[in-house]
């Protein structure tokens, strides 16, 4: 298969709701159109990202739902189960621990791990919270595959630490900061200070604005 | 100034933050192979980014970091002041209150609602919840620009158009699901699920994957 741009893969996760949204209305095909109409995205983009798939719709009857869902949870590996560890048991991973509930497809967070001690053993859910010197004996024996970082930002690197040694091969850190790993682990920042930041950018009433030249 | 491309612009408060990491330990000039380190960026690619502003740099000395400290910080209006609103006082929500302390460079969330009237008058740090029929006014007294939706997806929807009736000009969606809002109010997404779900999509080992010719 062609390599999928990094681009388009952020944008599987969006298809695959709104397709699994329109297969619970029970909807078999569905245009580019549509599709366009509901991701705010230009149609040719849409068949143009649905194209890696090798699938190209048909004129008049549009894509096949089923088929395209299949395909990009096969793509996304949701078809192979996927557990996932989280450290931080503070608001953000509780709120977190909550979403297991989208997380259909094999996809849960399946261990909560926390250094603070009055942290240990409190519920989440159906989880418990578990103490840091368990990490690694947990990540091997759930085949944890993905950690999740949700500790203050001064705590990061030593937990990432943790869960690159303990073998996890795909990090989400969601403290404002960066991080080292190894080039075989996969690290996404989900900092929602960076999203905010960045959204500023894009508010149209310019406030002091000056017209100086980007000079020194 | 040049339009700033979108990939660009998710990367300044990246920059900042850095930059700002570095200016804290009185660094006063950086090279793009120290910022390229620390980012795991190429070179090449910080000093195209870093000619947006007009700043390239000088051989043998490199970037001045207070001056792109001062010009993206210019660049994302942070030297405005903005205020933002939240709906939904869930851990979510309350989690995101708490950034408020890496929110610097008056950027700050000032106001919480919540639709549960259990939840009215509770504190969360210095914020007091408040009623949503209280949102178009408070909107308006405290000149709210960016509003923050952590409610569940259900729900998203009419919390947006009640963010736009008030006039907000941004918003930044956590909840899992697509939003319609007017061609003239930004929206971003921070879907906790989409991150982990791209993530997986990078994850080295193989599982069950066929070679199946991907056509019907």
């Amino acid at each position: 298969m062609k390599k999928i741009s990094e681009a388009v893969v952020r944008r599987l996760p969006v298809y695959l709701q709104v397709l699994s949204d329109l297969s619970k209305r029970d909807v078999q095909t569905v245009s580019s159109q549509e599709l366009g109409n509901k991701l705010d995205l230009n149609p040719a983009q849409i068949r143009k990202d649905l194209a890696y798939f090798g699938e190209f719709g048909r004129k008049g009857i549009g894509y096949d739902v089923s088929y395209l869902i299949e395909k990009i949870r096969q793509i996304l590996k949701l078809d192979q189960g996927l557990n996932v560890g989280l450290v931080g048991a503070g608001n953000l991973g509780r709120a977190l621990c909550n979403y297991n509930t989208y997380l259909k497809d094999n996809m849960k967070i399946t261990a909560v791990f926390d250094a603070n001690p009055a942290m240990i053993g409190a519920a989440i859910n159906s989880l418990v919270v578990m103490p840091m010197d368990q990490l690694k004996d947990i990540v091997a024996a759930r085949n944890i595959r993905i950690g999740i970082i949700t500790v203050p930002a001064v705590e990061a690197q030593n937990v990432a630490d943790g869960f690159v040694e303990a073998g996890v091969e795909g990090i989400l850190n969601f403290a404002p900061t960066i991080l080292r790993v190894p080039e075989h682990v996969r690290i996404h920042y989900a900092d929602f200070t960076t999203e905010l930041l960045s959204l500023a950018y894009y508010l149209e009433k310019e406030g002091d604005e000056t017209d100086e030249p980007l000079v020194d």
